[in-house]
């Protein structure tokens, strides 16, 4: 059974409705006829219909009962409508199926498992019908979209020509989302990234709607991405996991690992000749569906890659400043705060006349970092970002507590790595018949900088760390992460957050059970119409008390399917929550205290993959028994909430003088718990405009039964025992405390099942690979790990 | 390195050629100036820039050689250019990277590896320059299409308004694919499938560009999708594989199951009132790449879904005469020759004004089932089909030798089941209200007459038996496969093939190395072009030899990458072909004679799946080694490339009165072998318009290492030793003799890898799923295979 949550459907009152219905085109007087009213609404609602024969043809396709379609039953005077009879038909304009998604005699129950709204009684009065086309106009389709944006993907609005609509406080799908303006203009940074002695000209790419070159202004949808034009082969640079641990001699302070930024040369402004309009057609595509939806609501996108990549200036930095300042330079071109030229190396000044001053930012990964970053400046203008996946410290990505760490799926990678995928200015050969020796210097720098040797944490990491900079954030903040996103780690979202709380600014959190993905298409949230209610309010300035309307924190549960949960803050002791300690001994029992970390060996001599020891070292009986300690608790007798950060404190000792430790926390009991990927509804049933693009619908679904899952994770360097910068030297045999926290996470563990926890050396997935054979043994009596719960589910 | 071969690109004499350039706004003169013409010809070549700052900007970005771009090179006058030159520039405009793609010192290596043409010499006069930047716009690009299709995608003919334009030998994309007028007729046909005594009204679905409305007439690419209008769920009439198989009492003669069409009845036709243009908006959107591909090229494309789909009258027969009928229906209401209306009950008729008359047919296959249908029904107009993965006759796709067989992947799906999830008019409520009896009948009436009792061939399967009218087709015919397509299986494409050899129409075959998949996005072949070249030649009259030009047979090597083979027919003994017959005693060798037949205990007591059981079945150590005879060649020396049909002969006995004998033919030897999906080499690079919609280009490549890979198989009723209607009863333990195909295959079986029979009973993928444990015999000294070979590979 679907569940079409929804959070963006604002209860407006009787006037409300009526003045919006018509604005649409739609009956809309209370006291007008019952009957006529029904007959000229339902005349309206087939807009692919354009006689009245064709549409007396589309109602002859919905069944009113087991006798009338909507045709023969229009046909009769009606006194009253009742529920049933309104919702057969309503089901059907939803997209719903008689005698095979729901029966005609039971309309309502579908209704209410399906969670869609109803109104509380039959329809008498003409008002009740009113209200009833006005509720059932911003319900959900089975098509992801509410009722009226799927009335627009069948051409409701094509006649439609007068500016912007709006309707239940959000921007309707008026505009014409094929008819794009497509545009590059080169925006003048304040950066010489390059070293060239000019300033790094930046292109952006914008699609905007037609309508704009009328004189209607709109607002720009941002994307800062370096992967715009295209990326590297990174095959030859990508490092192998060492197979030996440094032994780390130099300890660092506080201090010695601030960043201080480097002052910026002044340097001269291109000389302009006078103003222009585009002279260059942008012949990449949008990459995001999301910003694809918003065109035909009035909204102009806008793409830019920022230094180093083709068609800019500059080189990269991964995440640098100069990237920061990229993105910050495209915003304050659109604010009207900075000047812009029509080809990259001409004269020609050209304005964002056709932007109305706010700029919001949009993208997943490497692109909703850039959304933080640029955020994290207080560049005016800029509103609010809805920022996904994203890295809010990069140290959080490629290191761990002082070990090199990979993102998930890529081993091996690093800031070095990403720099060569995204320099993209390197597919130009002309561009680079100078640059070449300027761009290895500046690679070689990061390859020092990243330092893989100690993995620890420096200056060139603080300058990548955008939480050091959040008190400057002025705009609202959207940030949606998935709760098994082992590329981008929830660490990220979540320090992010905890940034935010006390600043006066709006901030709403999703967390999605899927891993490194767009939220945007999964069929059980509105997220699509909830951040049209966001960007509506943001940008448009529409009044639809947007931030009291959608929930701070909105959680997909991780055993009922299609379930979200909604919460007032996320993890945060004044929040119901509450932190157990248990200990190692008894409270998690286990037959062994020692192991041998041979992981590297038996992964070799299996040729294993990154997955399939993921996939081992937290089964039951698993190939690397001997390399891990498996403690389990007792199965729960009740449903658990775990939400938060684990923390673990351990005593031990090794028998060398380096050595990486691994815990998990794992889910243990056999279900059918959700795939990784989650299914496809529909290939391409997510209309994202009137004879426009689609993308597909999907949602998370139980798989195939497993014996146990990964709940969250942690990585430490052994000779960092409190942090990532201060170093502590190992004796062999000499024990020792550790302190560190699992990644954030929230788990509905249900009853029976059981609490593991799997501590082990090498994570042959994530850190890097030893071949020395390192004995581990945990003094359990004195090492415990606290976990965070929600009290009450809901609370 | 990719190899990016081509077959659709014309050899134009030099006069054609500057004609051809003149055409396309392309400096054309070979008396002009050597330099003046190499500079505004490149000045062309950057659509995407439209003033002389822009152009010089884009051309600074292409490396000439190790000093100079192409801004600066055309600044100083040049008396020759240099092949080198010349080609490094054309890598770059063909989307290659000068540094990593190729190295400026060595373009012409380059271009030799990855197939693409070159001139002979430098370039010394305009005339050497003008023919080469032909063949250079005639070649093909790293986005799978020529580099003409891809300045076109930038922009290059936006300005150009006149009409068709075509250029070595094929259209060009100067129509606009986003400006679509999308309309839906009613066609009335001579059917009356759901018995109310009105003649079935048909749906159809038309794209057309909008210079239709202008008056420019343009032939239709027309796909009959019975998928088009949704499909319901099957899951609840998605039969058990059968545990029993039926003792056969009654055997049959040819008459017997010779299907003689029944009276049409005479209906009366529906009163016109008028003439009209189009009442509804077609709301379905296009879901063939290939078809989109050809909108911006001036053809109409149009989808209707048949009888019994949403929106049309009539009820599914599972490809019987009533769904050749809906299809053949709309082409002749595309050529003139039948009536349609703007609504599917009103008055008003509709005509294809708009159509040139000439039609072509696409599609995949259940699509392209419908094409091949309506091709053997000689309607005029239709001068082609494209069909792909097409079932040529539904006995070779639901049944085998007597045998109930599925379609590879969709175990207990049968002719009632497909009638169910093609059956959309379901999805009208309003329609069902009176026809759910009559549904209930039909389908009733199938599921009888399908015979899934004894599985042998009957009248019913002989009306959808599309091979016996072949000799009515009298249009050309392109048929596309794939080697691994064990859905609709090679003997379908291959005896159709075998039919046509002697007719007077032109006919092409492609068979490649996927399974049940569209070829166009493959991107090593050139496809897309090559449909291009042939549809210009069918459909708008262009002179283009394209006939010759096009290989008869082109086949998809299995062990070298991106290698297309050229053969003037398939499998047939005048053309370079060998039978070898082997016995399965000396020839073939093995321990044994006798297996037990116990497949499905061991499938389910492993809970095992169909595609797991095919994997297991050719394994050398496999969980069915009691359930199957293993025989092997020594490996051969040389390599060995089977073409044709392979035949079993064998002698048995059996101790049970039914049984079910499959035999498979097996390449062993451990090898990096094609993956069964092709990789995606870009998610969005296959563009098919100016500013329009994307699809994803893909390439088999070597994958995994396997022990073996399938090479074909087959499968018969042991009481069927003969053909699929003649019965022989089973004494057991006597022996007898059965003869039948395997499926076709074009295999190269590289030296030292071997050939394995697999002989076994049950197909848990394919066939019923006996309990009963039935011991086999075979005796190997009287039994054989004749294996084809093709003598000369390239022959």
């Amino acid at each position: 059974m679907m569940k079409l949550n929804q959070f963006a459907r604002i209860t407006a009152d009787p006037a409300t409705q009526y003045r919006e219905l018509a604005a649409i085109g739609l009956p809309a007087d209370p006291a007008a006829d019952f009957f006529a009213t029904i007959q000229a609404t339902y005349a309206k609602l087939f807009p692919v219909a354009s006689s009245p024969q064709a549409i007396a043809d589309a109602q002859a396709a919905i069944a009113v009962d087991d006798y009338d379609t909507l045709a023969t039953w229009l046909q009769t005077p009606q006194h009253t409508m009742t529920r049933r009879e309104f919702y057969n038909i309503g089901l059907q304009l939803l997209g719903f199926e008689a005698f095979t998604d729901f029966q005609l005699t039971a309309p309502l129950t579908f209704m209410a498992q399906t969670k869609l709204p109803v109104v509380d009684r039959d329809l008498i009065h003409t008002a009740d019908f009113l209200q009833a086309i006005y509720l059932l106009l911003t319900t959900r389709t089975k098509h992801l979209v509410t009722l009226l944006d799927d009335l627009a993907n069948r051409g409701f609005f094509k006649d439609y020509h007068d500016g912007y609509l709006f309707f239940n406080g959000k921007s309707q799908n008026v505009f014409d989302a094929r008819q794009l303006v497509r545009e590059c203009v080169w925006i003048e940074s304040d950066l010489d990234t390059d070293g060239d002695g000019q300033r790094d000209m930046l292109e952006a790419t914008i699609f905007r709607p037609k309508e704009t070159d009328a004189g209607i202004k709109m607002p720009a949808l941002f994307t800062a991405n370096p992967y715009f034009h295209g990326t590297n082969d990174v095959d030859a640079v990508t490092h192998d996991p060492d197979p030996k641990l440094a032994v780390k001699t130099e300890s660092h302070t506080k201090a010695d690992v601030t960043y201080h930024p480097a002052p910026q040369p002044d340097l001269p402004h291109r000389t302009a000749t006078g103003e222009g309009k585009a002279e260059v057609y942008a012949d990449e595509n949008g990459i995001y569906s999301l910003n694809d939806y918003f065109l035909g609501r009035g909204f102009v996108t806008v793409y830019s890659a920022g230094v180093g990549t083709r068609g800019s200036d500059g080189v990269r930095s991964t995440g640098g400043v100069s990237e920061t300042a990229s993105a910050v330079a495209v915003i304050e071109w659109l604010t009207g705060a900075r000047r812009a030229f029509t080809t990259r190396t001409g004269t020609t000044e050209t304005k964002a006349w056709w932007c109305n001053g706010k700029v919001a930012m949009t993208g997943k990964s490497y692109l909703g970092t850039l959304a933080i970053a640029a955020a994290t400046s207080g560049v005016a203008g800029l509103k609010t970002v809805i920022s996904e996946a994203a890295i809010s410290s990069w140290y959080d990505y490629y290191r761990e507590n002082g070990l090199v760490v990979a993102p998930g799926g890529y081993q091996g990678e690093d800031a070095d790595v990403l720099a060569v995928d995204t320099f993209s200015r390197q597919k130009a050969a002309g561009d680079m018949l100078k640059l070449r020796g300027k761009w290895s210097q500046t690679l070689d720098a990061i390859g020092q900088a990243q330092d893989r040797t100690t993995g620890d944490y420096n200056a060139w990491w603080d300058e990548r760390n955008y939480r050091n900079n959040l008190k400057n954030i002025r705009c609202d903040v959207v940030s949606v992460h998935g709760l098994n996103d082992w590329n981008v780690k929830p660490a990220n979202v979540i320090r992010f957050w905890n940034g935010l709380r006390d600043l006066p600014i709006q901030k709403k959190l999703f967390l999605h059970q899927g891993q490194h993905v767009y939220l945007n298409n999964v069929l059980s949230l509105d997220f699509t119409d909830m951040m049209n209610l966001w960007l509506s309010y943001e940008l448009l300035g529409v009044d639809n008390d947007a931030p009291a309307q959608l929930p701070n924190v909105t959680v997909q549960d991780n055993v009922e399917p299609e379930t979200w949960h909604t919460y007032a803050d996320f993890g945060h002791s004044a929040h119901a929550h509450k932190t157990r300690q248990y200990d190692l001994l008894g409270d998690f029992t286990g037959e062994r205290a020692s192991f041998a970390d041979n992981a590297t060996g038996t992964f070799k001599a299996r040729h294993q993959t990154s997955d399939l020891f993921e996939a081992e070292i937290i089964k039951p009986a698993s190939l690397y028994r001997d390399a891990r300690l498996w403690l389990t608790q007792a199965p729960a007798s009740d449903t658990r909430v775990l939400e938060g950060v684990p923390h673990v404190h351990l005593r031990l000792w090794i028998d060398a003088p380096t050595g990486i430790l691994s815990v998990r926390l794992v889910d243990l009991g056999p279900a059918k718990r959700f795939g990784t990927v989650a299914d496809v509804i529909d290939g391409a049933g997510y209309q994202l405009g009137y004879d426009y693009k689609t993308d597909k619908i999907v949602e998370f679904k139980p798989a195939a039964e497993t014996a146990s899952k990964l709940i969250t994770f942690g990585h430490v360097n052994l000779q960092n025992p409190k942090n990532a910068y201060e170093i502590q030297q190992i004796t062999p045999g000499e024990a020792f405390t550790v302190d560190f926290d699992l990644q954030p996470t929230h788990y509905v563990l249900p009853a029976e099942r059981q609490l593991a926890l799997v501590i082990h050396g090498a994570d042959m997935a994530q850190t890097q690979r030893p071949t020395a054979v390192v004995n581990y043994h945990i003094d359990r009596a004195s090492s415990s790990i606290s976990l965070p719960f929600r009290v009450n589910e809901n609370g």
